[in-house]
């Protein structure tokens, strides 16, 4: 069974206007067949957490959602919880201290049961803390600033949904390029991904086609594609040249060579090869609308010299219907004509008033 | 004649204690032999942001501090200004608004002379207002925050006495990789240098031997290298894609492929290659001691592997003769000994006491 996409959203995830996460998560989890498991482990808050994501996820239209709350890591093996999770086509892990999330949860029945769910094609969320639980390391603390130190930060273990990657969230509006740069440093192989407030980074696997060696399916990616108001920043540390193992104190840490991927909504990035998924530039409606014209005066002009070919009376002609007509206009509503079949007057006079 | 270097402070830098950056600076301008010019039209403080550098400069040991404060671009045309600068071995632009100080002295003869003190060998330096005009381009102002967002800065034209660069400074404490992304991503051509506070990029040009192509001196390039407490950041744009020019309103903006440097204190970095000068890493004193012990017990091992070849009666006198002493440290007091002059005790007993 095809696996389901991972939603990685940096906190503070619109909850009252556009509602565009919330709602591309409950459409990924089956709309109107949606079941939903919230976990709010990692929130300080008492039931109104689960209370409101409840309601924004029925208004979005899911068949059912209910809570999944162990407070210790014996809850986190009752098998209640862990049949909850099971059932589930969509799970969404809470915001709050992403340290108590998984220090609960990983590497137990429940922790299990998140990764099973994600195998067998459920979707996995998690917002701020349920962001940062998603990949192999976790920060688990650590304080802001543009520039990497030397123990700014903290790194524990999360769940692995993301391989060899660190996931960081409220990216822009906590100033937290330095702490991600300083565990990039320390940890090379490791991929930096740091996830804006109000913005979703989607990972699903992909197929290569025709990877297979005995001409079955090829390999898979994964691909990293982004929604929301904000950006996700990647940091690609491959070619680093570093002190991190030799830095004093808090001094800060030498980072040289490390590729920046900024990206916002609807780029693509592939976090197998560590590439950008080819750009396309968007087509500004003017400049189209512009070229069109070109190149009908290109076609009018090409119709002129053959005519001129033809017999300077053909020209002629040809001229004099030209400046009675608004051309231009009236051409391009006109199927491109292979002979000279071109109207003198066009059909809405209001069309041909622009000049 | 030699030009002088720049000295790019990121604001802030300290006054009161080790005042490491302000002391370099009175060093490069000579000293005792220091005549600073002081520019502070930047400073929106009287005459007090002048009396403070006097005091700090005077009290680094310089012989002359004067006051050069055009209040607009007449005063910038005033040959009394004009002449301070030209006398000076140093020149020193304080804080404040970058705009003013770009809009009264660029272009104008004030301006010229301070780009003509440099080539002649005086030191010119500034910090936070003072770094910004360095660059070719300005930042003129804009708003904080990690994510480039279209429009969130606006550029102007600096004094270029770093060519073909933005500079940016108190960058890690006022969150300020945005804004330099956004500028960078506009115009991939600028090196974006973000500097912090009490940190200094000094830039000099080094001459690279043997360029000429007729055995004369060789080409210049510019190094710049990181002195004080924080870190210098150098974004290289060269193989950016982006989709800066056609961002809409305050959307994030693309920015893939920008390579970063973060460089503190010690590190070098050639700006005309846009490359890492070699980073050497420390030698551990503790590891450098162990090696040589481990040096000294291989050679052991070759002599005992000799003794036993030449008799099994010499090695099990080398072996008994071992285990009376301590080996490893007597050993590594003893110089290298070609064949067996072992000696049986040592003539230091504190110093065969640690295992």
């Amino acid at each position: 069974m095809a696996s389901g996409p991972l939603m990685i959203i940096g906190g503070a995830e619109d909850k009252l206007r556009r509602r565009t996460i919330l709602k591309e998560f409950v459409a990924a989890a089956g709309g109107a067949e949606a079941r939903i498991a919230v976990v709010p482990t990692a929130s300080s808050l008492g039931p109104e957490v689960v209370e409101v994501y409840d309601a924004l996820f029925r208004r979005e239209g899911a068949a059912d959602v209910v809570a999944v709350r162990p407070e210790n890591r014996d809850d986190a093996h009752d098998p209640a919880f862990v049949a909850r999770v099971a059932g589930a086509t969509g799970i969404f892990m809470t915001g709050g201290n992403q340290l108590k999330l998984s220090a609960i949860i990983c590497g137990t029945p429940l922790g299990e049961a998140i990764v099973a769910a994600r195998e067998r094609g459920a979707v996995v969320a998690g917002t701020s803390a349920g962001a940062s639980i998603q990949s192999s390391h976790m920060v688990a603390f650590g304080g802001p600033g543009s520039t990497p130190k030397q123990r700014m930060t903290q790194v524990a273990a999360g769940l692995g949904l993301v391989e060899s990657s660190v996931i960081d969230q409220h990216f822009d509006q906590r100033n937290r390029y330095g702490r991600l740069l300083m565990i990039v440093a320390q940890s090379p192989q490791l991929l930096g991904i740091g996830v804006d407030e109000d913005t979703c980074a989607v990972v699903e696997r992909v197929g290569v086609p025709g990877g297979g060696p005995d001409g079955g399916p090829g390999e898979q990616h994964e691909v990293l594609r982004v929604v929301g108001r904000g950006a996700v920043t990647i940091m690609d540390p491959s070619r680093i040249t570093t002190n991190a193992f030799e830095a004093r104190r808090s001094a800060p840490i030498l980072a040289s060579g490390v590729v920046l991927h900024v990206l916002p909504e609807g780029s693509a990035f592939n976090l197998t090869t560590r590439s950008l998924l080819p750009h396309v530039a968007e087509v500004d409606p003017g400049e189209a609308a512009e070229m069109a014209e070109a190149g009908q005066d290109l076609r009018e002009l090409a119709r002129d010299i053959a005519a001129a070919d033809t017999s300077p009376g053909t020209l002629k002609r040809r001229l004099a219907r030209s400046r009675g007509a608004t051309p231009r206009r009236a051409a391009a509503a006109a199927p491109a004509a292979p002979q000279d079949t071109y109207p003198d007057t066009h059909p809405d006079p209001t069309d041909g008033a622009t000049p």
